[in-house]
């Protein structure tokens, strides 16, 4: 089979000219006569690369040169213990917007370290939209507000504007599944992390992007993998890194920038989510799940009006090269996650099968 | 520059069959129409790829049944603290060998969990060879004794036949630059622990082997990524594990078991160290600097007898596509890195121009 369109919730889909570049160096990085996978990590090749790899990404987000930009191991499930153990000091208070799986994990975890507050969940409705707060919902003592601005699962999202009004408190936020697909202020953040398997490159790696100030709380005794602080005065170079998932994470970056940067993609992801969700709306045949002002740009839940035909959707759709639709468990019926490095193409080859099921199938 | 001879300490050389693999296979996996990057961790496919890597690497190692074997993140460091704090729970109490700056952190991160004892060091001639112990030495109430079987600094390591005699007592091994040089038992140890970048593949994964009856022992109050029990729980997919450094150990495994296995690249290991280091104690110009009973097969330290050259050695060595030669600032001179990927045509080529340099340095 030729290349499919993969429609995976994550590990996902990566533009074809980054793998064909990775592919091309595999052996010889630029005549330096060796793979990326094999450079010393304290090599001045390889340093060259880690440091134009954060460039880029502080040049596309616009990062503060107050805040410091980490690349570590452990995925976000790691930070769901690092940021209470690190910021959860003060007055080991935390407050947590429950918009879904992820965001449940992460108030679980921080329970151990102080008091994770749930403040507001969308639970009671199987996280299908993102729940309204208002300033005073927050304690003036949290030492943050922890929110994810994208349910993978659930396909809701914050908008840039419309984050939470949380005053002056901190807001750190679980941007792992749309990080660089539109414009958010970094500075309306303590802390950013994500894990790069959806939107920056493969598993393996996570950004943390944070603000100077919030580093250097954690006790002690902690693990010291687990210190922000140590990642930060050692460059991100305390141990070993997962040298070639960020040397990816730069491809995918210099791809991003070549579109015109994350102002260009995030209009392109708009067009792309919408025609996918005009087609829903007027198919009579199929109905997305979150509600519509929250919903996704990069993932599209969605059932048939007759659930009976599900799984025959997923499986012939699967044979027709439109692979990964299955939703999840806890929505059941189908899910196109359609990140950044979705083509157009696959948009449209996926609404005119969904035409052809629906045809065939009324 | 065509490919260089890379001396690196790690991360270092790979085969370049394996390089070749995986630049061939990085848009399509095997007729997926994927990469390997871009697969759900969930999805067949890449259960295959986990499995069978995990299976290649239990025949390599013939690994016990009653072994559990995981992939984790943060390298031999966050190891550094998941080991005491699964494992230092009965006594509070672990007893260290330290003959590397390794053991030493390994040791240093412990303390922070309980009564961490060195029970031997060679610091006080560089770690230049590995202390002998007598049973006697350990602490019969030691809920472990932590060992780092190669050196990768010093040169030195532990032969798998020179093991400390612990008694019933179970032993813990960083094994993170010997692994799969040759044949060690795994039945010797309780958990051993390597993180990939110098035998194995990429940075960014961590292989852990532990005896199933170690697991379930931590705290419920330690951050859930450091908890042995969830990762075996889950088949190391209680997050998305680094997939494709995953496959890349799974294709540098298959080159070994295709080479004849672990005894096999032993004795070629054994051949290419020992051809390096008759070279070295014959030349009268240089000299190794571990001591003779105890050199490492991986990493090869020596010093010329004029000081004064080592610089222009490794300037002019680089030149000649011989690299990553520079010593480590703690021993000084150079350094030869020659895992089980280095061929044997590297180490002529070095021999050579090790001959040339002195010649005309003499």
């Amino acid at each position: 089979m030729d290349r499919i369109y993969n429609f995976s919730a994550g590990p996902s889909v990566l533009p074809v000219s980054v793998l064909e570049t990775a592919s091309k160096e595999m052996l010889n990085y630029k005549g330096y006569g060796l793979s990326v996978m094999e450079m010393s990590h304290r090599s001045t090749v390889f340093e060259e690369i880690i440091s134009s790899t954060e460039n880029s990404l502080r040049k596309l987000m616009q990062i503060p040169d107050n805040y410091k930009v980490l690349f570590l191991q452990g995925g976000a499930s790691l930070q769901f213990s690092m940021v209470p153990l690190n910021l959860m000091q003060k007055n080991k208070q935390a407050d947590f917007l429950i918009t879904g799986n992820w965001a449940n994990k992460a108030q679980q975890e921080a329970v151990k370290f102080g008091d994770a507050k749930i403040v507001a969940s969308s639970k009671d409705k199987t996280y299908s939209y993102i729940p309204v707060t208002k300033k005073s919902d927050f304690r003036k003592t949290a030492d943050y507000v922890h929110i994810c601005t994208n349910n993978t699962i659930y396909g809701t999202y914050i908008k840039p504007n419309d984050l939470p009004d949380v005053g002056d408190l901190d807001l750190v936020a679980d941007m792992s599944s749309n990080i660089l697909s539109e414009e958010y202020n970094v500075n309306d953040f303590a802390l950013i992390y994500a894990g790069a398997q959806k939107n920056m490159g493969p598993a393996g790696v996570t950004v943390v992007i944070m603000r100077e100030d919030l580093i250097g709380q954690a006790p002690d005794n902690i693990p010291n993998y687990l210190d922000y602080k140590i990642h930060a005065d050692a460059g991100s170079m305390f141990n070993t890194p997962p040298c070639y998932s960020i040397y990816m994470c730069g491809l995918v970056y210099q791809w991003i920038d070549k579109l015109g940067g994350v102002k260009a993609i995030g209009e392109i992801n708009k067009e792309k989510a919408q025609k996918l969700y005009d087609y829903i709306d007027n198919s009579g045949f199929y109905k997305g799940t979150a509600r519509k002002e929250d919903r996704s740009l990069m993932n599209v839940p969605f059932v048939c009006e007759n659930q009976e035909l599900e799984a025959q959707f997923v499986e012939e759709a699967e044979k027709e090269g439109l692979q990964n639709l299955k939703g999840h468990r806890s929505v059941g019926g189908m899910r196109a996650s359609i990140y950044n490095a979705m083509p157009t193409e696959g948009i449209d080859a996926l609404i005119k099968f969904m035409q052809d099921f629906a045809k065939r199938n009324k």
